[in-house]
């Protein structure tokens, strides 16, 4: 039943289009680094890639849907592309790709969720495999630029909150046999509306109470 | 008779312990690189996880136990949980956070052997993967903070060194067909012990030689 | 067929000596971030072995290679051991290195290309892997040391493309089936002497267009 939820074809449409948004954000970082047009084709292909890989050896599907499907590794390729002839124009239209990007999130947080269980992982797991899917080609993207990962920040808005959330709640439909296609989308826009919202309102999440206290006190020098 | 070394229930709260102190101090580096609380969480559940994977993924443990077992995924959460709440008192016992990561580093470089030669490696592959299943999520740890692995660095005391000399014990216990619970036991105590010295003399490995020379040059303008 | 390409034992020596000068790279590197001896070993052994590793466990080749052949393992710590005791002398050398990593790139790009052919992977994922295994040692060699991969960096001599065109070589040459010792030794060669050419002459890669015009513009003051 599970590997109904979608249509072959739709799934991999939305698939390529997760991909595309992810290799964008790749290329984007890479060009604000300064790399050559080699180095943008690399960090789009890990960004793009980087979670669903971790993600297939992880559940030993080997070798990764990335090595299999053409279109996978193609599309990076066309997203530095892209990045390379256009970037101000890519970069002005920011706030697009930030929605695409959301998008991105909310889409692989749930098929990774679902391709892990399909490969037998408890419900936990597969929901944490569905976040690592989904963050994980961004966290590689900035080891790869030496930078902390913009995932551990805690000066960026939520990034792991939305993906957890639509992880979560794929998870609770498998517990309550509830998992179709109309429940998988609900959890997908979910995770994308939450990303959309956090970034709209720069919702962040809290440091380690003493510290930020401490920075508090700083500042105001009272208490 | 290899998986008889230890009741598996006894083997099984070993490990817990290990990756809880492991935990600790990959949430404490987040508290001081200032992550927010997801990060926290994602440094404490790499930290203590980490080597483990990289072991399972290499030796064909797929899934890793990491991702089926619900007690690995949950104690880093707990170690995180305590961290942000409670760390500035997690710092004052920093002491009794070094113990019990020296004991954890015992602990994973006898179990990481033992796994891997269990599945089928050489003598020294295991020892290899048993040095990287104690070091290996403290140096993921240390790439996600963008900080030189203190693994690495000629200024920390001696870490790799007792972690070596457990994994070496273990795999000449199996080459002269005397491992079980006592000498196992033995290497891992060995190597928590060495550790232990190592932190309380400072003890420190050479550097290259030239440079190590030229650096004293420098300072005391002698040969 | 793909298997007699060369007599194993040759195969064997050309990957000896791949990892040998892969791993006295490494090994340099450590020396100039001033780690200690076991940060020289470790940084040598990654360097020698993480492409093929990556390699490995993409196809599904478990445990890999470097965990199976003593040879391996063992060939990194001599080279570590040499630049320990010589450093001066290996850098005084430094032409003759780059040679020899010239040299390993172009052995490995061809038989990570091929291995994972072997294995069952298209066309185009080969040569992506056969690239990754040639230039993946030296990517995990600078993320652990904390620099921004010298394969990404616009400064550095063209090192990317020299893989690519061998990989794609012997792509062309499987699909055309004329895949054998002469050709696939042809694509390495190419892949040795484009490289030995993007030294000699500093062949760089271009950056984005409005990125390097900018850039220009400040220098000049000219459009």
């Amino acid at each position: 039943m599970l590997n109904e939820l979608f249509t072959p074809s739709v799934q991999h449409a939305l698939d390529i289009v997760g991909i595309f948004v992810f290799a964008i954000s790749g290329a984007l970082l890479a060009v604000r680094k300064n790399f050559d047009v080699f180095g943008i084709a690399v960090l789009a292909e890990v960004t793009a890639l980087g979670g669903g890989i971790f993600r297939d050896v992880i559940i030993g599907a080997i070798p990764p849907a990335a090595f299999t499907d053409l279109g996978y590794f193609v599309t990076p390729l066309i997203a530095a592309a892209l990045v390379f002839f256009l970037h101000p124009h890519v970069e002005r239209i920011q706030v697009g790709v930030n929605v695409f990007d959301a998008a991105g999130l909310g889409l692989f947080c749930v098929s990774g969720t679902i391709k892990a269980y399909e490969y037998g992982l408890g419900l936990t797991s597969s929901a944490a495999l569905g976040l690592a899917t989904a963050v994980g080609g961004g966290v590689l993207r900035d080891v790869l630029a030496n930078e902390v990962p913009s995932l551990l920040r805690w000066d960026r808005d939520l990034y792991a909150v939305p993906a957890i959330v639509g992880a979560v709640m794929v998870v609770l439909c498998i517990r309550f046999d509830a998992l179709g296609a109309y429940t998988s989308g609900a959890a997908a826009i979910t995770a994308f509306v939450l990303r959309l919202l956090a970034m709209r309102f720069h919702w962040r999440a809290p440091r380690a109470y003493n510290r930020r206290s401490a920075t508090a006190e700083e500042t105001s020098a009272v208490i």
